[in-house]
């Protein structure tokens, strides 16, 4: 397990920050280095190279039989302050596992494809999660290629610069059945059920709106209490009807994270308050409801005028039943506490559940901490969790 | 009064701005223009110029006995986006008062100064009020001088640049016995209940608050509700409850203008939001009531940091009966509809209300609009304020 934590630590010099944590923002420099590192240990482990017009990069290990190929990865971009973690772990961890068939001398019955996914974090060119949509022909290279970032550089001028980069593969030849992914848990769940394997049933959907609330600028001291459209007041009431969601719909994870008052002045009636509202649920139909009584809250009369718009939206999604059975039996077998649990945070696997059957497994984040240099998993953790995914692997293959 | 309007539009025409608004911020150039053309206008009027060491300009008209003094005034600095009424208006409709005056040939039993006091707004040297602040002894010179804008001038550099400005009068051999102001009313109360004079028999007090609620950063995803320390959360709740108040505190007038979430992002819970808390109320009890209940709801246990400073504190003040009787007599004579009424933002007389009987007459404002290029009063409602203005005078000064 020693190699596995090297290369780990190795991804993580690329981008280390003074505190501890990783920079490697998609398509920049240090993301290129990241990638070229993964791929100079994909080449050591005797696999075939593989990197198609957007940048997703491939590692392919040949399996003894025609059926359907096993995919395998995550990705190694991370947030402006990210951790060594998130992302890489599910790549090193894939790179860890073939490298052990390599070397066992066992050819698995199913092909198997080692993926890193580009962009998975959306910070720098949006949307998140780009490579995997782009591999499941659910963004066009046209419209990826366009995104912008905010100098105004965009995707394709980054892959002109950058040779080697982007290549010309599609990946078509090959027939792909599953996919899997290791990756931290990023919450506090497995920490607290004091549980070292979660067997990811699925990703819950979410749900961003942003809310703007109109009223009139006046004097705090002479406008009387009665003749206000204050702004701030009206959205106080609404911000307060709307965390009271979670306790009326089961499950669902509400935040207001993001207000702006305008002018923002102490005595000063507010004119305009805007915020936004986060929300996630495992089920589709519970989503919508949420959607629909927020809906209902917004359209309250008031002494503002009040208005909303979809910032985003993805479906809930519900992994693959035979890799969800494939994790949980290898965890069971290799003797480790496991809880069948959803994924709060989005994704590649839940974006290649719509063409591939697809799974996940989560090891621990310790304080439920990510996207931050505090993110911390033990050398234990990170090896429960590739010995995990080397054992569902073995089943999903047939090695 | 075509004389009092004409001398309006030439003071509004120093700072003026493309929107028609004026900016003569405190000790800027402009607002040294402006007060030159006030101390001109009372020169014609044959009175005496004096001007203190903080720049507070004063015209003094002798009277037939030495019986003490009655000032009347206000102030000539506006807000950076002011406009053409508020505090000129008081300033110019007193030079017309003692110009009338001196035509009648008739010399008042009691000497009359007119003032005009620097730095009434405090948007770019705090505190607010500060000339009269310094006449009345509540601030040093040396502390006066000391205060610096935001690019780090002090006003000692300002006035040392600026020649003429600062005297040395301290009007120590003058005894003076009353203040009147004339200002527009900066709330909607006059327009609303349709009456020509508001007879001011007192200023609400003020207290300013500043809360910080300190939590925790965590992602909007995978962080269970039961788990969370929200800041945005626990604030909210503070300030639905602070909102309350003015439902159980009569007259309390409550306002949250200025909210400030961090990391303000839509998917991080916010580790700290900061927000104000600006409460008036014209009896000084119920103003600490208001205070009391105030701590005690930011005292509630929560998940977070819950902390307060004040900003800023004026005690509720009550004009002298004397003068609110000369002034209502001086309205009622004339036939003009008035109203008793308190002011809802702060003034000069409320300060020098603790060295002299003072007392206030208001001007509809149209809208209730001031500090804005909207700020307006009719031709008809200056003369009206204006006459009362002289009224009253003659009524304190015996003309």
């Amino acid at each position: 397990m020693s190699r596995l934590l090297e290369h780990l630590a190795e991804l993580a010099s690329i981008g280390e920050r003074p505190d501890g944590g990783v920079c490697r923002l998609a398509f920049t420099d240090l993301d290129l280095a990241g990638r070229s590192m993964v791929a100079g240990q994909l080449q050591n482990a005797g696999l075939e190279i593989r990197v198609d017009a957007i940048g997703n990069l491939f590692g392919i290990l040949r399996g003894s039989t025609s059926l359907p190929a096993v995919m395998v990865g995550s990705h190694t971009d991370t947030v402006g302050t990210g951790g060594r973690f998130d992302g890489a772990l599910g790549v090193v961890a894939a790179v860890e596992c073939v490298t052990k068939m390599q070397e066992s001398g066992r050819i698995p019955e199913r092909t198997i494809v080692v993926a890193s996914f580009v962009n998975e974090e959306g910070v720098r060119f949006m949307p998140d999660m780009m490579g995997s949509l782009y591999h499941s022909h659910q963004i066009t290279l046209r419209d990826a290629m366009a995104a912008l970032d905010s100098a105004g550089t965009s995707i394709g001028q980054e892959l002109d610069r950058q040779v080697g980069f982007a290549g010309t593969d599609t990946l078509d030849d090959l027939e792909i059945g599953f996919f899997l992914e290791l990756h931290i848990e990023q919450g506090p769940i497995l920490e607290s059920e004091n549980r070292q394997i979660g067997v990811v049933a699925g990703v819950q959907g979410l749900s961003w709106t942003e809310v703007e609330v109109l009223g009139s600028s006046n004097h705090a001291g002479t406008t009387p209490m009665d003749r206000r459209r204050d702004a701030g007041l009206v959205s106080g009431d609404l911000m307060s009807a709307l965390r009271q969601l979670p306790a009326e719909i089961e499950n669902l994870r509400l935040t207001i994270g993001s207000v702006t008052y305008h002018p923002n002045l102490v005595n000063v009636i507010a004119n305009r308050v805007t915020f936004t509202v986060d929300m996630r649920h495992p089920d589709p139909d519970r989503l919508l409801t949420a959607e629909a009584r927020m809906t209902e809250i917004l359209n309250y009369p008031t002494v503002c005028d009040v208005s909303h718009k979809r910032l985003a939206r993805t479906q809930p999604c519900h992994f693959s039943d035979t890799v969800i059975s494939a994790v949980q039996s290898a965890s069971d077998e290799l003797g480790y506490s496991s809880i069948k649990m959803i994924s709060g945070a989005g994704h590649d696997a839940q974006i290649l559940q719509s063409i591939y059957q697809s799974g996940m497994i989560f090891i621990p984040s310790r304080g439920g901490i990510s996207h931050s240099a505090e993110e911390f998993s033990t050398p234990e953790q990170v090896e429960a969790g590739t010995r995990v995914l080397f054992g569902a692997l073995q089943r999903l293959a047939g090695a």
